[in-house]
Order: C-alpha cells, then structure tokens, then sequence
C-alpha cells in the first residue's frame, strides 16, 4: 500500500469532479449516463473532491440505487454530516437502497433524532428490517451481517431453485448471492451450496441431494472475531448467521470480515503502543478525543513509574557511595524495556492469531526464559566491554564532538563491569518473561492481552530493573565501593 | 477469537482421528467413505492429530482430490516434513491436485531438491504452469495468483459462456469461478462480469453488451500490499493480474488477501515491538532462529543506549554537585520513551491503513506538537505535585512496605519540583514529535515505516531526554543547586 497508489487514484476520481459540477448546472439529467461507467467506490471518490453543498444535487441526479451505493463508499464523516443535513424525505428513498447491513451502519452513525426521521420515513418492510438489524451490537455477528441472502427449501428441485436465482438475480443486486443456503420448513439452516455447484448439478435432483450438510455458521450474537476466525479458517466468501433455534438470519460478507479484521488490528496496535483504542481514523478524530484516549494510560504509567523515584530514594545511600553506578541506570532499564516490548509483541500478535493459546503459556515460559538468558548475556557482554574498554581508552584524549571516548570508573571497574554485565541478565531475563507472560495473564483474567502494552512492560520492568540493579551491586561491590 | 473457539474445533477434529486411524488398519478402503463429509479444512485437523508416520497411509486411502485439499489446508512444519518423506512419485499426484497457487506455494516450503524431483513426476501441461508461477515473487501478485479463472471470449453470446461455464463447473474445481472475465482475440483483459450477471443477462445479447468494461486489476509484479488495498477498496472477491501488455494471466481471490493482509499486520506488529519480522509463526520458529530476530536489533539499540552512559558522564559533575536530580532520571526518560510509543503506533497504523498520506505529515507535525505539549503539561503538573508532596509528607514516619512516603528534597525543593515539571513538558513533546515523525522520515526513505519501533524512539528519546533534563536544571538551578 504505498501512498502513491492511492493518491494516484484519489486524484484521478478527482479530476472528473469539475465536468460532472459543471454538468451538474447545465443538464443535470444527464449525469447519471455520463457516470454509468464508474464504480461506485470511484463516485464517492468524486463526490468526496465537491463542494459539500454540492453532493445533495449530485445524489439526485443519481438513480436512487446508485446514489445508495455511493453513499455506502462515502467517508464516514462527509456521509454523516450529509444525512444530517437532509430532510427525512430526501436521505430516505437513498437509505433504503443501500445494502441492509451498510444501512444499520449509517444510521448508527448519525445523531439518534435524525436516525429516527429517516427510519420514519422509509417504507415497509424494509424500514422492520432495519429496525431488526439495529438491535444487535454493531460489533456482533448479528451487527455485521446482511439479510439479503439466497435461501430455497430443500426439498426444492435444482431447476426451480436455479429459477429462482435468475430471478432473484435480475431483481435486486444480492450481496451474498453466490452461496445458496438450504433451509427446512421451519426456516432452520440445514444446508449449503455454491451457485456453480448449483449449476454443476444433475437435472432433476432436489437441493438436499446436492447441498453440503455440515454447514459452518455462527449465532447472531457470536463476537466479529468469532466470524472471522471461521472465514479464514475455512476460506468462505460468507458466513450464515442463524438465531438460537438455528434459523437462518442472514450472513456476514467477506468484505465485511475483512474491515472488521482491519479494525481490530488497528485496536491491537494502539493498545499496544500504549493508549485506549481510537473510535475513528487518525486524521479523523478530534484533538480532545484524541488526547483524552492518550492521556489517561499515560497519567497511569507515569503515577506507577513514580516508583522508580522511590526504589531510587530507597539505595540512596549505595548512590551516593558508589556515584559510578548512576551512570548506567538509563542503559540498564531501557534495555529490560526493549527486550519486555519484542517480546509482548510476539506473545499479543501469536494470541490474536491464535497460534499459541492459553495452555501453552508454560511453553512459551520455557522458550522465552532461555530467550531472555540468551539476549541478556549478549548484551551483558557488550555492557561490561563497553565499561572495560572505556576504561582502557580512559586519558587517551580521544573525543568524539562534545562526547569524551574513554571514562574513568575508579580502582574496581572489573567489578564495576561484573554488576553492569550481570544486572543485564537478570533485567533483560525479567524484561522478556514479564513481556512474554503478561498478555497471558490478562486473557486469563478475561482483559484485551494487547493492553499488555510496550509503555505497561517497559514501566514494569523500569522498576524491577533498578531493584535488580542494585542487588546485584550489593553483592558485587560489598567490601569494596559499598 | 477466544481461544476457546479454536481449541475446541480442534479437540472435535482430533477426536475423529483414533477412530480413523483404526479404519486404516482394518479397511483402508472405507476411510474416503466415512471421511467424505467432512470440510477439508476439518481432515487437515485430523491428520494433525495423528502420529506422523500414518499420514502418507491417510493420505494414500483418500482420492487424490481430496488429498491435495487437505493437503492445503495442513499445518505448513507438517506439510512440509511429509512431503520430503514422501517419493517424488507419491508426491506427485496429490501436489498435482492442489490449486495451482497453493502448489507453488508448497513447493516453496521444501527444499529444492524435493521440489524438482516432485515437479518433473508432475504431468505437463501442469507443470509448466507450475514452473510459471513459481517464477514470480512470493509476495507480488503473480506469487499469489491462481492460474484456474473462467475467462470467456467478449465477442460470445452468453448462451454459450453459460454453457461453457457449467461445463467447466462439472469439471474441476476453480476457486474464482464467481467472476468471469471477457478477454479479446489477443488475449487482453476486457471486461468482468459475476456469475449472477450472467446469468441474470438477457437471451441473445454477447458478453461484451453484459460486461463491465473497466476492470480493476494489477499487474503480476505488483506488491501484495496494492492487491489487498484494492480488494479492500473496491469490495472484491478476486482481482485479476495481467501481464505487462495487459493478457489476463490469473486472479488472487480474496482468501489469499486475507491471509496477505495477516501476515503483514503481524510483521507490522513484531517490527514494531523491536525486532525482525519473523518467517513463521512464532510457535513454529525455532529457538535460534527466533534469537538471531531479535538479538540483532536489540544490539544495535543497546550500542545506541551507550550514548546514555556518555550522556550522564558528561552532565557528572551537576549529578554530583545536584545528586537530588539523579531521582527522577529514570521516571523522565520512561515518560519520553512511553509518549513516543504512543505517537509511532498511531502513526505507523495511519500510513499502513492509507489514511495518512506522506504529503500529511506537517499536519501530523502541527497536531503532534500541540499533543505533545498537552500531554506534558500534564505529567509535569503531577510529576511536579509529586515533589511537592513528598517534600510535605517527608519526616511524618509514614510507609508502604519497606518504601518511605515523603523525601527532603532540600531546600530548594521548590526548584527542583520546577526543574521535574519542566523537563516532562519538554521530553513528553519531544517523544510525541519524535514517535511521530520517524515514520514518514523512514517512509520517504524508502524504508518500511514500521522500523520506527517503540523501543527505537525510546533509546532515541533516552538519550535526548537526559539532555533536555540537565539543560534545563542548568537554566533552574544555576546559583543554587548548580
């Protein structure tokens, strides 16, 4: 996705924008044959370079199908605030050609009175049906899905059924049309077919003869994940939703899981940097709410690092005794925090996927302490050369800009080099258990594992990371510097 | 995605696989039989549950068909491990009815002398088109394209197509069978239409008076990132790749999108914890592949941390004369490194996502910066109330723990509160700008801008955080402490 790509093409729906407003003025029958051609995602692509007051025009010299279409590939944010600008009587006949699932959506969006007159003003039953779709949660599979679905008795003749599809399919335009779903007389879901295996089937044979029966469906309350999950699983282009007494409802459309995927990602990588997830796109969201979803973990952090004033108050006294040791203090805990941070990313993502699961956290216990071992003693090495060759170059009067290369750590800097190494160990050995055990936890206590964020593990380990640091001094340097 | 869900799916699988595997022993025969409902995706799950020694027996007892489905669908470490098990001419038969996009994946996971051996026992003309796809990238569009589209002549009536179409869905399966793509005499691709139009056509009209004329589509070369950003856009099931003088070659359907939209997400996500993007899933990586991602970058950041040493060692004589400042040192570059890493999720999400542009990164630059200083004057108040509390709770004996409520400060406590304050302000805006602007830096360099990782801008912000402190105690404390 490099940006050019979609400027490219931004701008190119957007040179059109000028003839069709110009178009607009002088004969505004003859927009709808003059953008025949276009995909409605390349409409709204237009209608988002016009002036906003212009799009209420350019809507009407839509057939109302196509107007419906753009509306549901319009910006969120010029959508919203074009519905609430309408009267009832204009967004309604646009409303209820969009695609049920995209209509609820729409009408959660705008303010709650604005819904309810547009609602109002939309034909029976469409307007029931709506209103159904509006009571499940917006992020349930019931929220997600459509309800123009291709469903045919299963005791039906694959001939009437196919009938029926042509029909279906030279009336209105169905989302979920190439998967057929087999139904008994009681509406329950009990089968399922591709409209090529519909095809493909022998003349004469009745549906429950050739459609698959172990269909892989989800309750209409079942979390957007759930469906997800399934669709990837099982490479489906839709998923039936079906109620809890198995009847079918609807089903959720791949383009729909695949926002839904998108949207869930984009949570995980804001928790994980360490903030509440956004409700809208970046550019999007105002400034207030924006500092409001930062602002709040970051006060949490900050009042829980204040320990490290604390820890740092309590080896005083080893401080000001040993002064060399201060020096390394920011190298030392921002190396648990790095090593913390790799290691919560790994554990979050391999959650989400579901590659590793619950009862695998011992494993990944045993796997991350002799990673931790591992890391830490790498780095420990390169500490304790760092203090050894420093003091090696010590007077040479080498000089890198304002920076002296070469530094004096007085008589014991072998031992000064022993704790810097060996308190790397131990903080990067706490930084990738801690990292990599956290998430855990949290699912285990039924929390979102990404608020096991790189910010939480890095303040954990800051703490630690300085009792492990003087420990570690206290035992080294007792005798000599302490 | 609750763990649950996936754990018991596969519980559900692996309880089938003792009952088969004793049917392979008895009456190999009727293993097809009693298997043949099953979705592939489920037998992949039984064959994992299997000792691995019976899988070429399972494998064997199936219809080849079936065998090359699950083989798609079977754990890659597994998939893989059998296959150099297997003879070339075991192998063969059951790769040769795998889709063609997934065979070439598969015989990418083995190594290349198993792969040529499999593909010369291969039949022509299958392996020639093999050979062809696995000429391309892996990650380009002609490395995840299928090969087997329905692609009817413009100039046919649509009788004919629909015949040709139902006589190609009795035959072998073509996952982008939905779609049907118009080509002309030289093979170009002209136009797109869905099963459903087709069969919703009028009698007698031709393909080309049915079709869409402008197909969205990519060329073979294409990154994976363009495909998924158009399926995304345009609310696809399958985009076409033609070649460079615009023949239709094949179509990426959109359960590769899915899978390519995943997995760069979780590189994304592991870059963005500090660390290189593994190969496989974490679960599957082996130790020392896994220590040899992450060692790498945590090294080249610890050299970069090194700087901090030099840093405090510069600043050593205010340290000793002003030891109060040595306190806060880890509390004030945390809050830097968390602020950054708040920016750069937000950021790196944003570009991936398409909604920030390059062009948009003065607009970040102005909101950052007024974000940055919000956020600051906010931990500054509470960092410089703590001082100021501690100072008034200090001597009044209370305790938590071995930790003592209330510090002296001194007598220039006032001061030092100011100095704390300060430089919050201060290294909380320069962590916010940092975090968000590294991104479009690396992006416009050419590089990916999820390099910029938290534990990147934390040992960037690390070292600045230090200067910004003692610079600004320099302006505070000077002729008191300093």
């Amino acid at each position: 996705m490099t940006p050019k790509q979609k400027s490219e093409g931004q701008s190119l729906a957007a040179l059109l924008a000028p003839d069709i407003l110009e178009l607009l003025e002088t004969s505004p029958e003859a927009v709808a044959a003059e953008t025949e051609e276009l995909h409605p995602a390349d409409l709204a692509d237009v209608a988002e370079a016009m002036p906003r007051e212009s799009l209420p025009a350019f809507l009407a010299a839509l057939p109302s199908e196509r107007a419906g279409a753009v509306l549901e590939y319009l910006d969120e944010e010029i959508r919203t605030e074009l519905l609430e600008q309408m009267t009832p009587e204009q967004a309604a006949p646009l409303v209820a050609q969009m695609t049920p699932d995209e209509r609820a959506d729409v009408l959660e969006e705008v303010d709650e009175e604005t819904a309810d007159d547009i609602l109002e003003a939309i034909p029976e039953p469409t307007r029931r049906e709506t209103e159904r779709l509006l009571e499940f949660e917006p992020e349930s599979a019931g929220g997600l899905m459509t309800t123009e679905v291709v469903s045919v008795l299963e005791t039906e003749t694959v001939e009437l059924a196919l009938a029926q599809v042509r029909a279906i399919a030279r009336g209105k335009r169905r989302e979920a049309m190439n998967t057929i779903y087999a139904v008994n007389a009681g509406g329950e879901l009990c089968g399922v077919l591709s409209l090529r295996e519909l095809l493909a089937a022998p003349e004469g044979a009745r549906i429950h003869d050739v459609a698959w029966g172990d269909v892989r469906h989800v309750v209409a309350t079942a979390d957007r994940e759930v469906v997800a999950r399934m669709t990837t699983e099982y490479d489906l282009v839709a998923v039936p939703v079906v109620d809890d007494k198995g009847r079918l409802l609807g089903a959720v459309t791949v383009d729909d899981v695949i926002d839904a995927i998108q949207e869930e990602q984009t949570e995980d990588v804001q928790k994980l940097g360490g903030m509440e997830a956004l409700d809208d796109p970046y550019m999007q969201t105002s400034f207030l709410a924006l500092l409001k979803k930062r602002a709040g973990w970051l006060s949490v952090l900050f009042v829980g690092a204040m320990l490290t004033e604390s820890a740092m108050s309590y080896f005083d006294n080893e401080l000001q005794r040993a002064a060399v040791l201060t020096l390394f203090v920011p190298l030392i805990i921002g190396s648990g925090g790095n090593s913390g941070s790799q290691a919560t990313s790994l554990i979050i993502r391999s959650l989400a996927l579901g590659e590793a699961k619950l009862s695998d956290w011992w494993r990944v216990a045993i796997r991350e302490l002799s990673s931790g071992l591992s890391l830490g003693s790498i780095l420990g090495a390169l500490g304790a050369m760092r203090v050894l060759l420093w003091q090696a170059l010590h007077g040479k009067g080498i000089h890198l800009g304002p920076l002296q290369i070469g530094n004096d750590y007085g008589e014991h800097y072998g031992l000064v080099a022993a704790t810097v190494g060996l308190t790397l160990v131990g903080v990067v050995t706490f930084g990738t258990l801690t990292g990599s055990m956290l998430p855990f936890l949290l699912r285990r206590l039924g929390f979102d594992p990404a608020s096991a964020s790189a910010p939480f593990v890095a303040t954990l380990v800051d703490v630690t990371g300085l009792v492990i640091y003087f420990t570690v001094a206290l035992f080294i340097l007792s005798g000599t510097l302490l």
